[in-house]
């Protein structure tokens, strides 16, 4: 195994170059990205949807590879490259302020509009320019702890491979397809030419997100459109049904990832 | 109008002493914190709760003005000390990338616990160690929307006046009553006194969330109580009923937010 002790090492500034301010036109550059900590790289390494976002290289600490050798089997770990780093490299390359020692580096592949509808889904959450790193994360991880088929970004929405987002998914980001840079209009189309409802949450729909509705909606193929952070959602010339969830109290909204819990449990789970 | 344009003014300090690195420690000692923007210093101007978190002085930039005077009746805004600041100042000033030109001191001063008892309460949230700013105020927001009566926080848990946590709020800081600082085991005991039913969120109860649990525990008055995003809940001398919500998919948990939004909806909201 390659051990990195030097802080001049090539690899850093890869790793680095991956997270930092360029990250991103980088990350599209190279089709890569970082998943940090066991959780991340378990999944990674044994994904449960088999496909997409796979592991070109592992970097880890004396510590970190002991972890990763508790997680995985020797099989599976003997399958990818794995370089052992010092701990102080680590912390030059980790993104996280306490790095837990394992690092991957993923390719992005992720999957197309067309390979979702073959995987006939019955579920699908979209996202409309969601702008916030950690809700784009914590939406994918709940849509997976709901029993959803599929994520779907808009075009112009925040990176999900930014490392606050691939932490936020708690390695769900392996477990569920996420699909990106969609828009919006063509994503109906396609969706009711494959016979799902469409509904759309907002403040002040006629439609209230109640039980009969839910017992209603829940049965048939859905897709559930959710708004930007500050602006909601735009106006469409196709036409979902608009969805209001009832509140009590003075807030004015909802926070889009509890929004997105609130409905997403409601239509993915049999309570 | 006192006008500030000097970068020297003695009065930026003061705003960034509370919101920078040594903001936690100057906030408790000066009883203060900053509310930044037109949604939380509106409310903050004009407080749903009507006590509490009192504003102390606003700071205003030409274009911050005008949008507070078509937000607030000029009678209110005539109560408070409004000193106008130049963009430059504001931007030196505020926490957040792009200022609203709009920034409130405001006094800490928060609820006792026996003060909450005295307000008959019905729906309260419990959050042990929850250590996410954003996900601290994005708990206020949404156990104001979800109608609950007050947010309790334990000790040792992210400061609520941090800018982050205040942001996430929305204004609902001022909405429902928040209490910080408190023991669990001692919590526990007063709300079992007050005839409440108490129940922790958990990974791996018996008790599912489902919809008869759901029905039955609807009706009484009751504590939910959710534990650290890493760690969840701690071993308890008191015995509250622990309660999972049932998932699908590979995600072992559900963000701590995530999974107050769907118990707090489904709670405090009859459907």
């Amino acid at each position: 195994m390659e051990n990195i002790t030097s802080l001049n090492s090539p690899h850093i500034e890869r790793v680095k170059a991956l997270i930092g301010s360029r990250g991103k036109k980088n990350r599209e550059l190279e089709n890569a990205f970082i998943a940090e900590g066991i959780q991340a790289v378990r999944e990674a390494l044994f994904p449960k949807l088999g496909e997409g976002l796979a592991v070109k290289r592992v970097y880890v600490t004396e510590n970190g590879l002991t972890k990763l050798s508790e997680a995985i089997s020797k099989d599976i770990l003997a399958k990818y490259e794995v370089i052992q780093v010092s701990d102080q490299v680590m912390s030059v390359m980790a993104d996280s302020e306490s790095p837990q020692g394992i690092i991957a580096l993923c390719s992005t592949k992720s999957l197309k509009l067309k390979d979702l509808w073959q995987r006939k889904p019955s579920k699908i959450a979209f996202f409309w320019q969601i702008q916030d790193p950690g809700n784009a994360g914590t939406v994918i991880r709940t849509a997976d702890a709901c029993g959803f088929d599929a994520v779907v970004f808009s075009s112009e929405s925040v990176d999900i491979f930014n490392p606050k987002t691939v932490r936020a998914t708690v390695g769900s980001l392996w477990h569920i397809p996420v699909i990106v840079d969609i828009n919006i209009e063509e994503f109906i189309t396609e969706a009711k030419e494959n016979k799902f409802a469409i509904y759309a949450l907002t403040g002040e729909a006629e439609q209230q997100f109640n039980a009969e509705f839910i017992d209603k909606s829940k049965k048939a193929p859905s897709v559930w459109i959710f708004g930007n952070e500050a602006r909601g959602l735009p106006s469409l010339t196709s036409d979902p049904i608009k969805v209001s969830i009832p509140m009590k109290g003075y807030a004015e909204s909802l926070n889009v990832a509890s929004a997105a819990a609130i409905v997403l449990h409601s239509i993915g789970l049999s309570l």
